[in-house]
């Protein structure tokens, strides 16, 4: 038996319960503030931005979880990101968790904080303690869907994955759209299991799942200063093929953040094969993601190869150029070092879909890896250029 | 006396003649040809893109100039790149040589080769051997202006620089607009001045200029595949003060390609102070350029400064928030790990203006670096979606 991706709420775990309002941090009364509240502290680890310019939450959230691995509630607000605003954010960020604490009546370390938003103001927290009150009034087992609502920002859409094997389940809600770049982004996502597991099984998997997902993907080049991945479990069920459901509702999590980059109209899915070593095709799919040229061309839908190949050759990875061998979609279009007489007109209409794969077989070794990015449209520079994020 | 910023053309340095011609490589009759040819061989020395993915013309130059370190013709055209074209574009490239070699009567070896334009398509060597025997008739000492006009893409202006002290002259011009990136770009720089060098002193003073000019530049990180700098030197004047000049013109020309980036309305300028090493200055403010959140922010007339923090925590360096002075313009935002109340509309006002200064002032140590971008605009998207360069 093997997991099944399913759309699955946070609140399908047994014992989870949630709720999402708008405390005002949004304008037009948006769902702006998150709660999720465990019966029973959970085991938990997370990873958060490797960014030098750490955001409050990002701070706060790590010493919680430092101190006893358990996490038995969850706050979020979007809007403000609470971010570059030294100590009086730190205070504001702990403020968040002892709200939260004296209502669950639990210790505030079992509170994991995150924000997301605008940088550099300071949060609103009359606004803040008013949302809290209101949510921890309306936790329940049906909220699960408004969550993933509650910490979008510039999202188009609210992003749910889960997996299912036998009674074991996985769920996961993330946010992203821009800074978004390998070394996560200003991405959150909150995965919880019922499956037991092991504090130091839990930070492996985890490492694992994240380094070939959110690691993997790119919106703008840009990572964030609040970007955090949180996993806890509850630990009711056993399945020893854990890593598999996580991989897929990481990687599942991670793609929906791709595709609705900022301005986005199309996933862009790069594919290195036969690398000489596993970082050496991360690094080389991870570049051709991030090039403001190869996105642009295939929002226009150009198939201009020659970006592809222009944007492989900067990483510090040399190659042979008579090895590789580069698709557009199922098309050969550069191999041998020469340019192929391919039929332009049906690689124009395969980059007219929403979804492009680009595949790079360099035959220098055999790894691989897959990368995940958008296209760059007038939309995200109007988004980042007029709207404050 | 100190050296003297002057437009200078190519044909102003005695002994070189100029000729730029239209010979049907690009559209509307524009100029797309350039021939220089020099009286004598002079010395000379180039720096080339460190992309994997070299041009033929980049393979062919380097060849040609180790084999004498002398140039005595230079070819350039616009519009086709000869780049990703395996063993036929080498061919085409050293064709490019013989037929301007035979003409002027001199090895092949003597002629320096350049291509900038559409990258991936075979070079139409009929329209060049044309071009060039069209050149060749009409080489003259006043057209030093239309060859910065030749060699440009989507440039929307010529690009010449040069300076002068007493009968010292250097002249320079160049061409960038897109993939221009740190370790220099779609860009080509020609510079010759009159002044004696020796042949390692010649390299030892181009590497330094192209160390604090056009590998401080970046319009959308896309680096190039055909990337030339070259500077000859005729060699009938002494001065020990060419560094400088050439420094001058130099930074003047990469200025004019960050300010003329695709789709671009302001220069920006990026100053790191006080780091701890001068590597870690430039790769800080680098970080700013590159950042399309930055760019976008900075099109918008936004003082959105968290991204300016975002963009170098970024970087492998880490700093203390606590000692940053953060300034946009004269006006300082960031400070002592706090924003600070300043007037935020004056902020706005100094960004409509179409050149942006931001100082970033690490107090870790004593080096500096300055690092030159430009905004970005839905125009770039435009240019390279939906027109191919």
């Amino acid at each position: 038996m093997s997991w099944k991706t399913e759309k699955l709420y946070l609140t399908n775990i047994k014992g989870v319960k949630a709720a999402a309002v708008s405390c005002g941090l949004k304008e037009d009364n948006k769902l702006d503030l998150a709660l999720i509240v465990l019966d029973k502290p959970a085991k938990a680890t997370a990873m958060f931005t490797r960014n030098t310019v750490k955001a409050a939450p990002v701070i706060v959230s790590k010493k919680h979880l430092e101190k006893y691995g358990l996490v038995q509630a969850i706050i979020i607000n979007s809007g403000q990101a609470n971010a570059c605003t030294g100590g009086r954010g730190i205070k504001d960020a702990e403020f968040m968790a002892e709200e939260v604490a004296k209502r669950v009546g639990i210790e505030k370390e079992l509170v994991f904080v995150a924000s997301t938003g605008k940088i550099g103001a300071y949060l609103e927290k009359e606004k803040i303690a008013y949302g809290i009150e209101l949510a921890y009034k309306n936790l329940s087992e049906n909220s699960g869907e408004s969550i993933a609502e509650a910490i979008m920002t510039t999202d188009t859409f609210p992003k749910i994955s889960g997996a299912k094997r036998g009674d074991a389940v996985i769920s996961g809600v993330a946010k992203g759209a821009g800074m978004i770049h390998p070394n996560m982004a200003t991405m959150l996502a909150f995965i919880g299991t019922n499956v037991k597991l092991g504090s130091e099984e839990l930070k492996r998997v985890l490492k694992k799942s994240v380094d070939k997902s959110f690691h993997q993907i790119s919106v703008d080049g840009c990572s964030s200063t609040n970007d955090t991945v949180l996993l806890f479990s509850t630990g009711e069920v056993l399945d020893k093929t854990f890593q598999k459901g996580l991989d897929m509702v990481a990687q599942d999590l991670a793609k929906m953040i791709a595709r609705d980059g900022e301005g986005a109209k199309k996933l862009i899915e790069v594919i290195v094969e036969k690398a000489r070593s596993l970082k050496e095709a991360k690094v080389i799919a991870r570049s051709v993601v991030v090039s403001n040229l190869v996105k642009a061309a295939i929002a226009g839908g150009d198939d201009n190869w020659g970006r592809v190949l222009a944007s492989i050759g900067q990483t510090e990875y040399s190659f042979d150029l008579n090895k590789i061998e580069l698709y557009i979609g199922d098309h050969l279009v550069f191999a041998k070092n020469e340019p192929l007489g391919y039929n332009s007109q049906e690689v124009k209409n395969y980059l007219k879909g929403n979804e492009v794969r680009i595949r790079i077989i360099l035959n220098e070794g055999r790894y691989s890896a897959i990368s995940w990015g958008c296209d760059l449209t007038e939309e995200y520079v109007k988004i980042n250029a007029y709207y404050r994020t």
